[in-house]
């Protein structure tokens, strides 16, 4: 595996942010990742654990970097904290910077059967396998202790990928996840687009789906949702139906699910609950 | 004095943040800023303490309230924050923006005496009096309790003002302030343009030259400086010039002065400042 290009770094928190750039096999194309790594892992002192955030529609890998405020509390903790981009870019697939919700920056984190989208557009295998086997590679992370997290899009490849991989990350958690996209719009318009028409296919991608058949190993799981967000007013994410299949299964998930009062769709709520967030994973990084 | 017009909001870490347009008669243009208001303010129960923070070249209103990690802070001591821009734009001045450190972005916190720039480049005017003025009648701030902070080009606006009006600002602070502006370039560029050649009204925009003569009440100052920042190491910024002007007047400021090794000029390295910065100025707000 070819070493990553470092594109930039800066002192941030004791420790520095650093952009890459690398030629994916996955994806066919560049892609860009951000890595903050605190100082033990950056002397190579000691091995640390790894936070990997999965970023929404339109976002790349540096909205929440820059704007979530997370970077304190993972200095607190000496977590590493990977925030790859949403989707390949620039691929020359027709139309494919046209519309917000499809192609670039809205990968959705599945690995794509259709066609025009089947040679690029693999974020799942870029995400769950390559990345991490490059981050793994070439930085003092402990791959053992490994989760995941995001927000809306990215709130579903979290839970998704947390699901589909039972024992590979220690816990999962979303800011406002797309919870059941095989009956929202966002997610039956992305699954059809890439995925085809085969809706037992889309089920291997959705996470309400995925936790009625959970039998893997403990996965604890924090929801954030804002109560004044509308794509949740317009059932885009219906963390319900997560919350209902949940519980009918009895399987081996232990849900946290929190809605809050006044908040929005945005990082002005993101950012809210990120050291909450932050310190779930770390309880269960650190066990 | 109408009031501004409400452009988005949304809830953040137990209050709000607003983004306003108004029109300024200071700079005879249309006018943005956002304000965080924590619930006490908001419910008008009380009046709390007011931060002023004034943004660097090329920046507008968003840059740090989006990425300084300001907002957990002043959630935690209530206090609200205002973010103007920094300069007017689109005033229909020849070549307004073709310069990233003069017109647009770079208003330099002067009221320009120059006619090209002086009917609307007077961000002295608009940060100081009007806008405080603005806020104090819209919102429930005390307007007895306020202070200024602000980095690079907003550091040396945030000084200045300080120290040009003693008793106004309970203390003040700056992430690499440009600490003396006759002397540099970032400075001496934009004081000729904006003022003309008479050096000694320069001097009274410039923060080394007011120290020395300062004789107000006792005021605090922080400053933080990155040891990697470029335009450190190219003496745009010279905190050391501030240093011994203030230790040669022995006036009535107190000075902490800080140089961080390994942080460079970016919001990587505001950020991870922030909290001591909003600790320093909540200490002499609540006195």
């Amino acid at each position: 595996m070819t070493a990553p290009e470092l594109v930039s770094k800066s002192r941030c928190f004791h420790g520095e942010v650093h952009k890459y750039m690398h030629q994916s096999t996955a994806t066919q194309s560049k892609m860009t990742f951000n890595i903050y790594l605190p100082d033990a892992a950056l002397t190579g002192k000691e091995k640390v654990p790894v936070l990997y955030y999965l970023s929404g529609l339109t976002c790349n890998e540096d909205n929440m970097i820059t704007k979530g405020g997370a970077l304190a509390h993972l200095s607190k903790h000496q977590i590493a904290l990977v925030t790859p981009d949403t989707s390949p870019r620039s691929c020359g697939i027709p139309g494919e910077s046209d519309d917000w919700e499809l192609g670039t920056g809205a990968g959705f984190y599945v690995d794509a059967t259709q066609e025009k989208w089947s040679r690029h557009y693999n974020m799942y295998t870029y995400v769950h396998q390559e990345l991490q086997d490059l981050v793994k590679e070439h930085f003092a992370v402990d791959a053992l202790r490994t989760s995941v997290f995001g927000h809306s899009m990215g709130g579903h490849g979290a839970l998704m990928l947390a699901l589909r991989n039972p024992g590979h990350y220690r816990s999962v958690s979303g800011f406002a996840p797309i919870c059941h996209p095989s009956t929202s719009e966002w997610g039956r318009k992305q699954f059809t687009e890439y995925l085809g028409k085969d809706e037992e296919l889309w089920a291997r991608y959705d996470a309400t789906e995925l936790v009625k058949q959970y039998e893997g190993e403990r996965l604890p799981i924090l929801i954030d949702q804002g109560a004044d967000d509308p794509f949740y007013k317009s059932k885009q994410l219906q963390p319900s139906h997560f919350v209902i299949a949940t519980e009918s299964s009895r399987r081996n998930v232990v849900l946290e699910n929190r809605v809050q009062p006044g908040y929005d769709h945005s990082y002005w709520f993101v950012q809210s609950f990120m050291e909450s967030h932050i310190e779930f994973h770390a309880k269960h990084l650190k066990q």
